[in-house]
């Protein structure tokens, strides 16, 4: 259709009518007000009547068109491809706009190629979000494509990632070595760098992993933030070093999801004003017509959140008008701006154009062909004009001299203040700072009871002091979960060189701008907060960051029935086995003080492994047989008096319940048996053990176990076989004082030293 | 304050003063516009001049003061209280405007009475919300008393659950046998019926479980939902008889999270006339001021999402202006709408009101006694004044009447029209129709191999034609998860009384809408559905739905690296295993057509619990052994050729990976050995047979077993013991096409053969 746009002739003017049609009915229906533009589509050449046009200089000249004619061409060139009637010529030389169409449908056609062979992906966003892709990659965002990770990049978030072939085209045109051509083709493929939703972990190129709605638009948030932050802290009136935009598409499904709003409203509020958000405003999603189940008014939501909002009616082919709105949002500097962006999903595909079929399967070969002869494209499939190759082969160059350009004004910068330098540059080596971990307070059974919660407050405090990453705060629930580092003030739209996220009552997005911070790759070491029963809310992001190897730490507090009268509703039951369950999350439960610091060691350490941290609203002892480095072995012997590796019973506890085998097991062996306490704080760190380590642990003989944990049992015959004894909370909780609900429920020394006597005989 | 507002004298003018200063100066900042009342307050009577007055009609007339004087009054007064000053004259006789005074406060002094009591709660909002309670119980909401499940009542959701002491307090002023004296003086304790957060489970008049915040209001969405369609298939011009409000109060905390805007978005997309919002405005939450982290223009946002606004900016006083706002917001048909009341939180209290302190702690004797001075609250704690009681007792009255009106409405009804009244009772009466089940399909192995997600549409579409309350859709995925209702349209705006529900790409509030769709308690069975991977999302409703009893059917398809290409992102791994450590929900994975049937046939008995299905995306065959009716039982044999309980080795599949199971259990019987196929198609089910049962399906004697299931082991020692081998999936998926994924893990006949080979040695 492209083509037809600037040299709509014959049959191909005939075919794309259809489209033209269809979008002019649609534009009806839906008011797009006075465009200037006719169903966005700009018809210019001899044929067809010009439509009149907003931005003139855009009009596109069109080539000598050969009616009929066809002759061959430079390799790439289809020899039998079914053209039902004419064809276009290609100039030697093209105008920069010639070339500008020819990439943009590069871009479409690698989409269409690749979902084709791989006869599974999502055409639809890259066809019709293909001018964004060429604007963003080729004209606008400023990268290196032989360095990825190079800092000061602007970065791009696909959210709406199921049309990540958009990206990939756009990274393999820009040069990037993780998406050759070898790569495109093997698209939704075992071991591919090319999978079916953006992944950081598999290609460089890609910033966070997105696909799951609305997470892409909160890592943006979170990129961006560490952007402004970092700006803050390092920049100075004569140096920029960190300066960089953070730029995002989203669809229809990511502007539904909650998580959106919670982060847009938090960009408002932060007054973001390096984050540009493209709304690919396509009216279609999975079941079909957006008017089924959204007709809000998204702009005017945006303004509501205070974003600054722009409409680019036609996005289809009114390039000028993105390039302006960038323009636009890049001059308000105090508010995050989005885009929304009217296009056609499949553009340029005349049978499935602007339905919901051309979302998520691959066009079928019959339809490829009409989009080729529609889009006059007539080559092979994964074919790249030498044009375009020629032309995006600049960002090599130029990405290599943008890095050094930096690597300069760095250099200068840190003549000029060391000190700063000094910092940034130890951020940017993502290496923790020598002997951080001696901040970490350690403490013996004197000191006083404390609730974990508190004592992670301590912990977060003197880490603050020793690690310039660290970044975090709450989901409005600071002064419950202890996380206010005392000594910075609030990130806020006019401090934001200082340390304290205020969340505000929006965990999931919480989570997701934590990923976005931490993926930022700069250093930061973010943390987030809320009582753990609301893993609920945040948990597809929490799994995001397991499997985006995005070591954000989670801090969780009122962990159990312990938090007491607030009732089953606050009371976490299956949530310390629901994140056992997860892949590459380390769920930590600190039972004291010293632990406390251990879980502390342990997440800052896993940089590639989020770590959970579950904390008591309750007072905790101090115990004797606790320590630091224990907890980076997952479970470890807090108290025993056998010395053969066979004592009696086993009792395991964790977090506020190690207590109560500790007690036990005082019991136990005041009547002449050997009992042996262990401490459980972290499953996964325990199962990376060695055989020899675990076997000295928890002796394969010794069948008498008994285990106690105020969550469901669930999981716990792991440890204790099928002889062993599980003491937990099967059921929801209840409002009582968390006395009450620890003997009613049987969370008690005396039921731990009954279960251990009836194994005992 | 409110006595200080009309008579306002000596000390207690002096005391409210600085609140006064302090609200005008905050009214400054938020430039909440021309009000004519000075700083929200209405100052009437001698001493303090009167402020303007927007609301003429509302002035309270001042009773007789006398400055300093006190004397005894019917029992109940406290005899000692620390009065400083002033007190105020109770006239025997009161006016209606005394009255309501009387009765707000009455409800603010049983709502801090109750906080300090149990030295635990939120006062902070029944203070601030007192006139909407009284409003809404007292003058607008049409209820009975004696029976809260009458069903044409007026809902009510508190949203804000945390703040549940005015529901609490409100029942008790209107008579409902659920929450008398004795249970407010039980706030919070064990076994009361006056939980921390409201639970409709324990308190009859609470309609659903609130307190993790946004849920309720969409749960009022449900509810609203349930009114709006019932009344659409069963009112006529003639005979209104389904009929009825729903309204609900939230917080800020509420209008901060992701769920309130999808939930929110679909009202104003369903045009939901009935439904009336109050936002309790107080720029209040835990974190401090509202400032901190939510700065965005609620009602412009409301306003995008198509609902009714209006602003009433003295909530704390002018009641008159609630009242108008209800009257206005029922005049508005067609579309929901939000009050924003702008109120006070902790109103009264001189030294708290207006602050986060006051919103989850106890006031605190000394605060408690200042706040009795300030209001002219001389009572003793949990004093009822006998005006009050003897107003607010017409309502068991008035509710036994507008019940039995209905009742004759409906008696009417049925004589003029018998079918409709028929379902319409049948419906209410929650039983399901004779012979219901018959309706679900049986297969036989020669049927053709299907997806489980293509039967569960077939069993859907069967039993909508039997069950009248079957109502449900997808969260933009009803093509995927073959959700739609083929006999019905889409419930729309204009379209009602369809059955077809469009959640759009909004999982969370999905899953809660669903819960206030089956709380209405109408006879509905609402069913969702979105890919099993977004439980992530939405976890938090399906978590309140296991805990208020409500037998939601989650339809989850795509549930596990059988979807192939989507990746990591999309495939579920963990998520079995979160569920099954859930309490009360019933996690079904069936593994061919007479389970699909049979899992249908769970989830719809199981009226208090809720069924997730997870249906696979591949196909799968139908397995001989397999029977509708088995699923009941959780786990049974589905094939076997041991005779005496004892066989060489157990294998255990569910979903599709029991036919991996039944394949390798023939070859290992080929080998000259028995082998049990055992299909686990619901754990919690198993649980709850006899032990006998239990053992003939999983002879204790037989250490060698075998599971494979495509997720995580985690959970899977319990069935297996100490010595069995699980294969499963304990790492994150990769996109591929599935068949690879299940070769490239090991989920293959082989490997099941292998691992029970050798375990036979």
């Amino acid at each position: 259709m492209a083509a037809a746009m600037h040299c709509g002739v014959g049959s191909v003017g005939a075919v794309t009518g259809s489209v033209i049609t269809s979008l002019a009915s649609d534009n009806a229906t839906r008011q797009l007000g006075a465009s200037s533009s006719f169903a966005g589509l700009r018809l210019v050449g001899k044929g067809i009547a010009s439509g009149s046009h907003h931005h003139p200089h855009l009009q596109v000249p069109c080539p000598q068109v050969g009616m009929g004619r066809r002759r061959p061409r430079q390799d790439g060139k289809l020899a039998n491809l079914a053209v039902a009637a004419a064809s276009v010529e290609t100039l030697e030389k093209k105008t920069d706009a010639e070339l500008v169409e020819l990439s943009i449908n590069t871009i479409r056609f690698l989409a269409i190629d690749a979902v084709e062979k791989a006869n599974s992906g999502h055409p639809g966003l890259p066809m019709g979000c293909a001018p964004m892709g060429h604007i963003l990659y080729d004209e606008v965002m400023r990268y290196n494509p032989k360095n990825p990770y190079w800092f000061n990049r602007d970065r791009f978030v696909l959210s709406a990632g199921h049309g990540c072939m958009l990206q990939y085209a756009c990274l393999h045109l820009a040069g990037y070595d993780s998406v050759l051509m070898e790569d495109l083709k093997q698209f939704r493929q075992w071991r591919s760098r090319t999978p079916g939703h953006p992944e950081n972990f598999e290609t460089p190129g890609v910033e966070v992993t997105t696909g799951p709605l609305g997470q892409g638009i909160a890592n943006a948030v979170g990129l961006a933030l560490a952007e402004t932050h970092l700006a803050a802290r390092f920049n100075k009136p004569d140096a920029k070093i960190v300066d960089h935009y953070t730029y995002c598409i989203v669809g229809d499904g990511c502007n539904m999801e909650g998580i959106s709003n919670e982060a847009a409203s938090l960009a408002g509020h932060w007054g973001l004003g390096k984050l540009i958000v493209f709304y690919d405003d396509n009216h279609i999603s999975i079941d079909g017509n957006t008017a089924i189940a959204f007709t809000e008014d998204v702009s005017a939501r945006f303004d509501a959140l205070g974003w600054h909002t722009i409409w680019v009616k036609n996005g289809n082919t009114d390039y000028d008008a993105i390039r302006a709105a960038i323009e636009e949002a890049k001059s308000v500097t105090d508010k995050p701006t989005m885009i929304k962006v009217t296009t056609t999903i499949g553009f340029g595909s005349p049978n499935k154009a602007n339905s919901y079929s051309v979302h998520g399967a691959a066009l079928g070969s019959k339809e490829v062909d009409a989009t080729r002869q529609n889009l006059d494209w007539p080559y092979e499939p994964f074919f790249v004009p030498n044009e375009v190759k020629s032309h995006w082969s600049k960002h090599i160059k130029e990405g290599a001299a943008l890095e050094s350009e930096w690597e300069d004004s760095l250099a200068a910068y840190e003549k000029k203040y060391p000190t700063e330098a000094a910092e940034f540059k130890a951020l940017l080596s993502l290496k923790l700072p020598e002997g951080w971990e001696k901040a970490l307070p350690s403490f013996t059974p004197e000191n006083p009871a404390d609730a974990t919660r508190n004592l992670s407050q301590t912990c977060l405090n003197a880490l603050a002091r020793t690690l310039p990453g660290l970044i975090g705060g709450s989901a409005d629930l600071a002064s419950s979960n202890m996380t206010l580092l005392k000594m910075f003030g609030d990130f806020q739209k006019k401090t934001p060189a200082e340390r304290n996220l205020r969340f505000g009552v929006r965990e999931h997005a919480m989570g997701a701008i934590s990923n976005g911070i931490l993926l930022h790759l700069s250093g930061l070491i973010p943390y987030c907060a809320t009582f753990f029963i609301f893993t609920d809310y945040l948990r597809n992001a929490m799994r995001l960051s397991a499997l985006s190897e995005a070591g954000v730490i989670y801090v969780m507090t009122h962990d159990s029935i312990g938090l007491g009268e607030d009732g089953p509703t606050h009371q976490p039951i299956e949530h310390l086995a629901s994140f056992r369950a997860m892949p590459n999350m380390l769920m930590l439960r600190p039972a004291d003080g010293n632990e406390t610091s251990g879980a502390y060691k342990v997440a800052v350490l896993n940089r590639k492994r989020p770590s959970t941290l579950a904390l008591s609203r309750q007072k905790l002892p101090n115990l004797p047989g606790t320590s630091i480095d224990s907890v980076a072995l997952g479970g470890y012997i807090v108290s025993d008096n056998s010395t053969d590796n066979k004592p009696d019973v086993i009792l395991i506890g964790t977090g506020s319940e190690l207590e109560i085998a500790f007690k036990a097991g005082d019991i136990i062996r005041k009547e002449g048996k050997t009992a042996r306490v262990v401490s459980f704080v972290c499953w996964e760190l325990f199962e990376e053990q060695s055989a020899e380590y675990k076997e000295s642990v928890l002796p394969k003989a010794v069948k008498a176990r008994v285990s106690i944990e105020a969550g469901t049992t669930f999981g716990w015959e792991k440890y204790l076989g099928s002889e062993g004894k599980a003491i937990g909370v099967d059921h929801f909780g209840a409002s009582a004082p968390a006395g009450i609900l620890y003997k009613e429920y049987g969370l008690t020394v005396d039921k731990v030293v009954d279960a251990a006597k009836e194994l005992l005989g």
